[in-house]
């Protein structure tokens, strides 16, 4: 019998087998917060006394600011609190504006195979490498940045198997919400999802973290892929050829349900209103009038996300009375979408175009749409209220689907448009 | 006996000589309302059932929100009223995030020699190509609106003449930051500034906008500079060299007073906390550390002011802890240090830039200081909270100042790192 990716990786991590429904403490490989869970954590460590204690391992903690440029003074604030504890403790610190947490953990720390445990819940995302990433909270990130350890109740897992070429103007965004439309919110929670098929390893690392960081929307504890030469190739530019490793999962494990999509079948997708499982085609919401499109999140800010959508849109401008947002979801990926004109051809289609942070998606400021807006929208979660605003609808899309949409200032398949 | 240049401004739009002291109603050439002014407008007209009324001239009223992307529900619901409004009545229509109402203004409309009304105070501005612009109320605004009229008391002119080399290091924020120093912030209030000599033809637009932006931060009703060659290459730049002219002042006006600046004589000036007039050499304040650094705003965050920052800090790195916001302050601003590398070397510098908007400035979002931080700006005001945190303590300097500030983390003279 065989195990799931995530049993074979807490195992080895446990010198022992383990198996699903087992609760393990494990050694943290690499733990993150951000200014959300970062200032929780400080105060928990203020007012239990713990704040001079030593950290597990100061090079293997980050704090990581998602706001910046700062929206407001308490933010500031909240800031401020984090860098005196980061800095006293020569743990790792990133201002806000420098991009998303998740993206200074996988572009510079992250190894394959590893533990990963972030103050933030979309940290399955580091699942695309093969990884035990999941999200917790301050709480447990006291025990985490003390000892190095969390504990696991190993999870069952549903094996996803993605297979067949993509069609055009489909991405890795539409399998996803194909997905959270077959399971739902409710079936997978504290699921592991492993997804396997000729599809995933077609696809690029930007495609396969769109994906990843998206299975705690579905409920999941953790998203897990194998490695390849994508994934070696994501790590080389980073300088970091060294902390991948090949990972590769069974095929006779216990899977506590199997899902089969065929990428060939598949069509733009949206999630409509207020939930990521209300999906739709996206030609079925042609007529839906559109006041905001964003591009960017942990989600869908990638380098490879802003060529599709600046493929759309060059030569091109936006909707009279639609407003594009663009937000790069790191230093890295701005600085190449400068160097390659991408954010030229976005800026003169009429994007306004941010420093990488977090921005609009939890409705903390860049971008907050006005009552009863319609948003289109490339990050993960569309909850009433999600970006600010109660009273506004928001729609996930793919940022090929977002571009088309903010070209014609009507939700769009963007195979109209390609 | 000679007229000053807002006497013969005004005696031209009134077909008879005007002389300081006289209350006229004028006719307005161009007016424009941001996303302060604008919903005040509008809810006045509604209040007094106005809001059906045709207004004088769509085609001569601009509404530009400089809060983009939207920081907050509140500020999008009031977008929203004012676009209602705009949209409805033809006029022009700028959103937020696309650069601030006046370098709308004088990118796109303003010609040189007209009167241009703004519901900002920093309306002076527009004094540096000829016109008579002022700030003024919503209320006032209302006439404006409707009959394309205002009154003004003719302001008695300060004549400020500047001439000299401005020396390596030393710029036009120097020579504004230099004169609030001579007449402090309480003895040219509600007079005109007009700026002569040399120094002031030597100038390039940016340099010219710098200063008369700042008219009114020493208490002036207008700021006022003849035109010349520069002049007609910037609106040639943007396609409108038919609405230059020449404005010449006279040798023998009525001058309350008239200053004669040495620029050959000038160093590194700041501001320091918490008044414009407040004024001091760079290097005097070279022990103060600072934690963040913002280039930008409608004083300087215009291409040249990105040049000279980005000289400063290319193949460098912004001091350790330190935050550096740049906001370029107009879309084409934006583009053109895109497509120049500016921007890139920039961010490469670890700069965070924003989409075109008045940023923190105004203390409403993007870069509000933590308790007790110290900020470098190259903007306009620094009383006590004005970017939002009422402990901070604001210095005002010129681009150069701040980044050089911005690598070192202290003020900084830029000629030491020149």
């Amino acid at each position: 019998m065989g195990q799931t990716l995530v049993e074979k990786l807490l195992s080895e991590k446990m010198g022992r087998p383990v198996s699903a429904g087992e609760t393990v403490v494990v050694d943290v490989d690499f733990a993150a917060l951000h200014d959300g869970s970062g200032p929780l954590l400080v105060r928990l460590m203020n007012e239990r006394g713990y704040q001079d204690d030593p950290v597990f391992d100061s090079d293997r903690i980050l704090f990581a600011n998602e706001f910046g440029p700062v929206p407001t003074r308490e933010v500031a604030n909240e800031h401020a609190l984090t860098r005196r504890y980061a800095c006293s403790h020569n743990c790792h610190w990133e201002e806000g504006g420098t991009g998303h947490v998740h993206a200074h953990v996988y572009e510079d720390y992250l190894k394959c195979g590893s533990v990963c445990i972030v103050g933030d819940s979309h940290t399955t995302v580091h699942g695309a490498f093969g990884a035990f990433a999941t999200g917790c909270g301050s709480t447990d990130m006291v025990a985490v940045t003390r000892y190095g350890k969390t504990w696991i109740k190993v999870p069952e897992t549903f094996r996803i198997n993605v297979n067949g070429a993509l069609p055009k103007g489909v991405y890795a965004k539409d399998i996803m919400l194909k997905l959270a439309g077959i399971i739902q919110s409710d079936q997978a929670i504290y699921k592991a999802l492993e997804f396997r098929g000729d599809t995933i390893h077609a696809l690029d690392m930007a495609g396969r973290l769109t994906i990843t960081s998206m299975g705690v929307d579905v409920g999941a504890k953790a998203a897990i892929m194998e490695t390849d030469e994508h994934t070696r190739e994501f790590l080389k530019k980073f300088g970091r050829e060294q902390d991948y490793r090949e990972i590769r999962g069974d095929e006779d494990a216990n899977y506590e349900r199997v899902i089969d999509i065929d990428a060939a079948a598949l069509e733009p997708m949206v999630a409509k209103p207020h939930y990521v499982h209300n999906v739709d085609l996206a030609k079925n919401c042609a007529d839906q009038k559109v006041d905001m499109v964003f591009i960017g999140s942990c989600t869908n800010g990638r380098t490879e996300d802003l060529h599709v959508a600046a493929d759309i849109l060059r030569g091109k401008k936006v909707a009279k009375g639609l407003r594009l947002l663009v937000i790069p979801n790191s230093a890295a990926v701005y600085k190449e979408c400068m160097q390659d004109g991408t954010l030229l051809a976005l800026a003169e289609a009429g994007a306004m175009i941010e420093a990488p942070n977090c921005g609009p998606c939890m409705g903390v400021h860049q971008g907050i749409p006005a009552d009863n807006e319609v948003v289109v929208a490339t990050q993960n979660r569309n909850f009433k209220g999600r970006m600010g605003n109660p009273t506004a609808s928001i729609y996930l899309s793919s940022p090929a689907t977002a571009a088309a949409t903010a070209l014609r200032g009507f939700i769009t398949d963007p195979r109209e448009v390609m």
